[in-house]
């Protein structure tokens, strides 16, 4: 059923105008028909974790400040928490929001271990809180979507390739521009510069990790001053620039540049389990790529980046690696986590203009008030239509049916049920195509494609 | 198929053992089986309030502190926020974080106001937090799950009603005990006070509304500590110790207390509409009980509150109320809302032994695993399985079929599957009956009952 091109012209000019304002600097708010969207999002996001056996989680949103500091992060501005009522108690800062979700939950098994059963799956949907300069994509307050699974002594690396295959999942399920996964093995990273003779490792792998940002030129010169002899910052970035979808490739690469260390070989065995696996669900979406590090310290063998294919430099919207060590206490506590920017994906979406959302409620009817005294029919009517699961809305007041249906317009509703009254029967009005007729009470569904609101996210073409 | 009695209890035994620990005061944090039947609520929550058309929404978790104070609340042990990294900042705090969703709402509205449609409804589910001392029901963070309807200009009563009758649905569709929702409003009590030429009004509201706290002699001694006579304070008693389920009795028995004055009358009539109306949709649930005031200075009509019925000393679940001026700007924005307080209603389930969460894993089926080199077979069962909806864990490792069956069963999934290898087709262990049966890959189906979550609450006879 096509829609008036005179229609369908007003509402998109109508999406336009639904700017976001943030009243307080780094504070994203979304108006209802972004939310529905963004919340949309995150449904799917979920159902895709659930399928894979993750179940939800919730940490506080607040941590002793030593927790968070104890991982070395002090860059990360930290909200700490004071009461309002004991001012004089705010020298001494104990509790404050925590900055991810990565590190609450580490404590969060650490604390209750002995009630889980490991290998432990969670995901969490949650905010989290850096009180960074504002910029595009980078917010105050952010809803990260986290997937995590922490084994107990050990954890094989078919963990890795399966949480990474669930990454790639779940992207490929959303509707949002293709998504490039990028992964990498600190291991193999490590074991090259120690091949190469290199000590300062976990410098210069934050130097390469920002590869991307700096340039080739930009990584020489900061490589170079760290001490690197020219033949080692070469070498350093002839690997980091190394690219593969395919594992034999890799290996080859990676001989070629004839480097040896045990830790290099065991690094890249790990690359192509994770590599060869993920290829398997989805052919072309992954690659190995070397310049990925990763600023966090904790990581310690996969790390994994992803970028929206096509705007690479807008940054990551979704991250992840293993990190053997975050959780464990006396026992080893391995962990391999996935994360999803929510906050960031939507506010990229806003950016590019790819959200042109047209439902301002979830209701699918707009029932009419025909007068004030036959309210009860018009109550009857959305009764009976909420307890087949059909969302609707009432009519504010019995007003011209012109003025009611206009509501309904400005809503985003393209139903609207005329109770029937005397001899009159029920008849519902399509507004998108302007027919009105008869309808069963009892039996009336709407149009199911109509509600996908995964539709009003303009998917690019692939 | 009735389960093995054996297995029952041992079942039960495993849910007991389950605890809740907070490693801060204040702070719960649930364990994931319990955490599934908390999503459960929710999720329903947000049904029913989509049902009704209320769009999501969410605030930022941080306002400003003048926008917070403003409401006259200083007694809600605001937590104001600092930046670690700014220690000298502390002292000129301007953020804090919200105590509830209904102040961060009514900035919300009067920020977007321009680019809404009212009357607009939205609902949220967010934590909130206070300093407060933590006790039973009590949280430093805690859940709320909110729904209001703010309309310009005007917002007639009926809204009221609608907000009553949708609040008692809601948690009529909740796997929880049975409510009782008592509805008072601000102008009938206001009304009768100043009738009865009392001047101290608000305080007067706020010692009444104490009644169940304090008793009736407890109320007697504040109210004429306030200066009231023993006439004026005995008719305030009689007055809150009406209660009704039917609006004509209610009518007869405010009459027979002599008191008028117009506000009365209107407030009256109010009660009436929502209590006529919500008793349709409702019946028995509701009751017009007097002496429900709630603490929020800015209610001025309608107030609602709801407790478990037969557990009311426990305090309240849900609560709410009409608000004329909160979202006011130049122009009117009188507000009526509803809250629902997860957090609580999750720890009255946990004190009252009510919570009996058997699976710790949204998956249904558990793979299993032959032997290491096999895992292609596991990977392709799982794959296959997902793409039907149907939630899957592989198994970690390729041990003994029977130490799998018992990971199994220690996270609660029933059904373990058995890939098909060479000739052999595959098969289903159904772990609650101990059968073992043939498996179409493409057709098989879980047991859809053994899934619903509601069940892993234990719902007291009504």
């Amino acid at each position: 059923m096509a829609l008036r091109p005179r229609r369908l012209k007003w509402r998109f000019a109508w999406a336009i105008t639904a700017a976001v304002e943030a009243s307080i600097s780094g504070f994203l708010e979304l108006l209802p028909e972004q939310e529905l969207v963004q919340q949309h999002l995150i449904a799917a996001v979920r159902r895709q974790f659930e399928l894979y056996g993750f179940a939800p989680l919730q940490t506080r949103s607040v941590e002793r400040v030593e927790d968070l500091l104890n991982q070395g992060d002090t860059d990360k501005e930290i909200y700490g928490l004071h009461r309002l009522a004991e001012p004089e108690a705010q020298g001494a800062t104990k509790l404050a929001l925590h900055y991810d979700l990565t590190v609450p939950f580490a404590r969060y098994v650490r604390e209750h271990q002995h009630q889980l059963v490991f290998p432990f799956r969670r995901y969490q949907v949650q905010p989290a809180w850096r009180g960074e300069r504002p910029q595009l994509g980078r917010y105050r307050e952010f809803i990260q979507a986290d997937a995590d699974v922490i084994g107990r002594d050990e954890l094989p690396v078919e963990h890795d390739a399966e949480m990474v295959s669930m990454l790639g999942q779940t992207l490929a399920g959303l509707p949002v521009p293709p998504v490039r996964l990028m992964i990498n093995n600190r291991k193999l990273l490590e074991g090259f510069y120690l091949g190469l003779g290199i000590t300062k490792v976990t410098e210069t792998l934050r130097i390469v990790d920002k590869l991307p940002k700096l340039g080739e030129g930009g990584v020489h010169e900061a490589l170079s001053k760290t001490g690197l002899s020219a033949s080692q910052v070469e070498r350093c970035l002839a690997v980091s620039q190394l690219e593969s979808h395919e594992s034999g490739h890799l290996r080859e690469q990676i001989q070629s540049l004839g480097v040896q260390h045990e830790l290099l070989t065991q690094g890249l065995d790990e690359v192509c389990i994770v590599l060869d696996r993920s290829a398997a669900d989805l052919p072309g979406q992954v690659v190995a790529a070397l310049h990925i590090a990763r600023g966090f310290d904790y990581y310690t063998g996969t790390v994994v980046e992803g970028v929206l294919r096509d705007h690479p430099n807008l940054g990551s919207i979704c991250s992840g690696g293993r990190y053997d060590n975050l959780a464990s206490t006396k026992r080893a506590l391995p962990g391999m986590g996935v994360s999803i920017g929510i906050t960031r994906l939507m506010s990229f979406l806003l950016h590019l203009n790819l959200l042109l959302p047209r439902r301002k409620t979830p209701a699918q009817v707009f029932v009419i008030l025909h007068s004030e005294e036959q309210r009860g029919l018009s109550i009857d009517v959305a009764r009976s239509l909420r307890q087949r699961g059909i969302g609707c809305l009432l009519s504010s007041a019995a007003r011209a049916y012109g003025k009611q249906i206009q509501q309904a317009e400005r809503l985003g509703i393209d139903y609207v049920w005329f109770p029937a009254q005397g001899d009159k029967p029920h008849t519902v009005k399509d507004l998108a195509t302007g027919e009105q007729s008869e309808a069963a009470l009892q039996s009336w569904q709407p149009d199911a494609e109509r509600l996908d609101l995964g539709r009003a996210v303009h998917r690019s073409t692939t």
